[in-house]
């Protein structure tokens, strides 16, 4: 394989004729596989089998609370403390609810736009609202900000968080961006983990709004592949260093370190920021399932547990990493084409195609039975700029079905890519028409 | 015993020496029971022993859907289809969630405030709102629309519902009337069930908003003490049939019924109203605790069972009732310094004292160790206009701790009213004085 770009016309029609046949091939073969979500697969499911073992008979909390009956807000005070160590934060800090970090990110902004975050400043709902959003980033967060008619602020990700620059000078102008979004650690989709710098910068920084807040999505804040983890800097440490103590919530849950569907979530940040949640929360419901806060803790024990049980996940995700990357580089690496990220943890591999290729690449992988998140979806309202950017989940497959996967996605990178090469070299905009399955054969 | 109007100054006089003793024996005894919340007794949670068993083994849904991974936002099919049943709606007009219906509340309320409910007409919040609240009802409803800045106006709760005629009369109105909330069966606290009649009107009934909707909280809806339990009309039914198809949104869960604390919370309404929602609730969560309504769908089977699960409920329930009603009936029954409800299934049982006595005789018992449900907390914004109300709950405690709880709570009764018919005769306003501790033996 070279760099596409030397290549002459005829050379290319030639590849583009043999790739538009292994495409057909895969066709064929009616694949119905899906890498669209960041799904932990059944075997790093399975590590947490015996969660519920023996729940019915001891429901007992250390504090002798029934876990079965009512009450207990804020969580079980051991799940407070163990996930208050994991996350760096004293219990008092941390609130641990039911199974969607998610929900609670999105109940958090509904009620700042009812109520505004402090007690002291308006309701956010009052007057436009504007959030940044480092992209490429997670849609789910993106989504709830179009939901919520919150202007997106598109934000450039480098490979140490945020472009702080950027981010700086527009906080410190305008009033009316009241929060940014940040997955720091193994960053969904690229990869990255925010540097100190960054973390302090974030902390420091003179906000317009006095109501600023930031979304600190910590997602995937023990899921690393490597020996040494990369380091994250304490936020909530920072920011009350920088007095600025309320400035963040952090977000994490279990659903990748026990059940997806049925983990714990939580949301840590100043004592202030939790009290005022509690007693809002304390609204919304009587408390959160206790039982399966009692499970996690029994399971689990200590932290230094729950790292090695996120070391047998990276035994199962590692390879499929791999797997990727390794196909990634010996078919692709000397074509010039793309680029992707070489994550050291997390769930997601961000490959970026030559502008304008991304939504082809995906409909026609999709076309051909698999499918990929969205082209855009990385980006405010799922519109990425230059259309370059596919998020790749490889935890779900299995290696096999995954390979499969990946030499169609290849392909797809591969055939969209000429095509526009062509279309350039000939003057036109890039259009590929994917043909119709009873016509492909004659290609 | 006998009607303490009737008898002269002296002997009231002496009676409240004797009831001061008495108090203060219970006082020595330094209880410390709690009867403020509707919460089930340990036995009547043991009965659910045995929910999770198997689960970690087989976490399959009749689709094969793995249950412990992300997804199925609308709840499991086989979950909808059993809860579905029992509520008599379709599967598709039911969303099965979390653990708490009151969540559901909050959040349909808080999303109607910033984005109406039907997509067609504006949010509620750009103007005021006003809620009907038939009263005595539920604190955590109230407490719901004073969060939310939603004016309350308390309406009659009669014996067969809320007094419809001038429910009818308010409605056909005040545009800012959006919402009534209900508690149709076993009403929380005074136990009644609405008639046919009254769910027929409120299903027609002609509302100044078009956006009017009934929040129809049955929590009890299959919590009967006997045999033959009073039947509910089917609002949902009525309420198509009065081509106001979207009117009502219908909330129950499990609490009451498994565990209180890990139970299953549920939603029905029109399949317009429950897409609508879906697609609202897929920004705000990825998918409910699956695993847990598994393990409710596979330890009920059937509506059946579910029912007869709930007979078993009773057995331990039906007791305190009665234990609680007996002395109620012994002690006061011919004094008429009280009124109280007899229900047929639920939680509570609502008592009346003379006007003006609740709060003394919540307060004396919590002094001498027995804590009630608030008084006023049955009326919007904790305000009960005659202060007689009070909400017992007998489920928690056993028997023998119930029998103490009650025969110290009579005695308050009776202290605190013959306080007030003595003060009456002297022309002052009733103002009772518990007296210290260490002065108390000198009464």
């Amino acid at each position: 394989m070279v760099d596409l770009l030397t290549l002459n016309t005829d050379t290319l029609r030639h590849m583009q004729k043999h790739l538009f046949l292994k495409y057909e091939e895969f066709r064929q073969k009616r694949l119905k596989l899906n890498m669209s979500r960041g799904k932990p697969c059944p075997e790093q499911l399975d590590l947490s089998s015996g969660l519920f073992e023996g729940l019915d008979r001891n429901h007992l909390a250390e504090d002798g609370t029934d876990c079965r009956n009512y009450g207990g807000l804020g969580g079980l005070p051991e799940a407070r403390r163990l996930f208050g160590e994991l996350l760096e934060v004293q219990p008092e800090e941390i609130i641990i609810h039911g199974n969607s970090s998610l929900a609670l990110m999105h109940d958090l902004i509904a009620r700042a736009l009812l109520f505004g975050v402090d007690g002291q400043h308006a309701p956010w709902g009052r007057h436009p609202v504007k959030f940044l959003c480092p992209s490429p980033g997670y849609d789910r967060h993106f989504a709830i900000c179009q939901f919520f008619n919150i202007e997106m602020v598109t934000v450039p990700l480098l490979d140490d968080g945020p472009d702080m620059d950027f981010v700086e000078e527009l906080v410190a102008k305008d009033e009316t961006i009241k929060g940014i979004w940040c997955v720091p650690k193994h960053s969904n989709p690229t990869g990255i983990t925010y540097s100190d710098q960054v973390v302090t910068r974030l902390a420091r920084m003179k906000t317009q709004a006095p109501d600023f807040r930031i979304f600190w999505d910590n997602a995937y804040a023990w899921h690393d592949f490597t020996a040494a983890p990369v380091p994250l800097k304490n936020i909530l440490t920072a920011c009350k260093e920088a007095n600025h103590p309320d400035r963040v919530y952090i977000f994490s849950s279990t659903s990748k370190i026990t059940y997806a569907g049925a983990g714990l979530a939580m949301v840590a940040s100043s004592r202030q920021n939790i009290n005022r949640l509690t007693k809002q929360m304390a609204i919304q419901t009587i408390g959160p399932n206790k039982l399966n806060q009692l499970a996690h803790v029994r399971f689990f024990k200590t932290a230094h547990n729950v790292r090695l049980h996120m070391q047998k996940h990276a035994a199962f995700i590692r390879p499929k990493f791999d797997l990727v990357l390794n196909l990634l580089e010996t078919e692709l690496g000397t074509q010039k084409i793309a680029t992707w990220s070489r994550p050291q943890g997390g769930y997601f591999i961000s490959f970026n195609t030559m502008p304008g290729c991304a939504k082809k690449v995906v409909q026609m992988a999709a076309d051909a039975g698999v499918e990929l998140t969205k082209a855009g979806a990385t980006f405010p309202y799922g519109i990425d700029p230059l259309d370059q950017n596919i998020r790749i989940a490889p935890t779900y497959p299995p290696l096999a079905e995954l390979k499969t996967a990946m030499e169609l996605f290849i392909v797809c990178v591969q055939l969209v890519s000429i095509e526009k090469i062509l279309s350039e070299r000939e003057g036109k905009t890039a259009e590929l028409t994917v043909l119709p399955e009873d016509k492909a054969q004659i290609v």
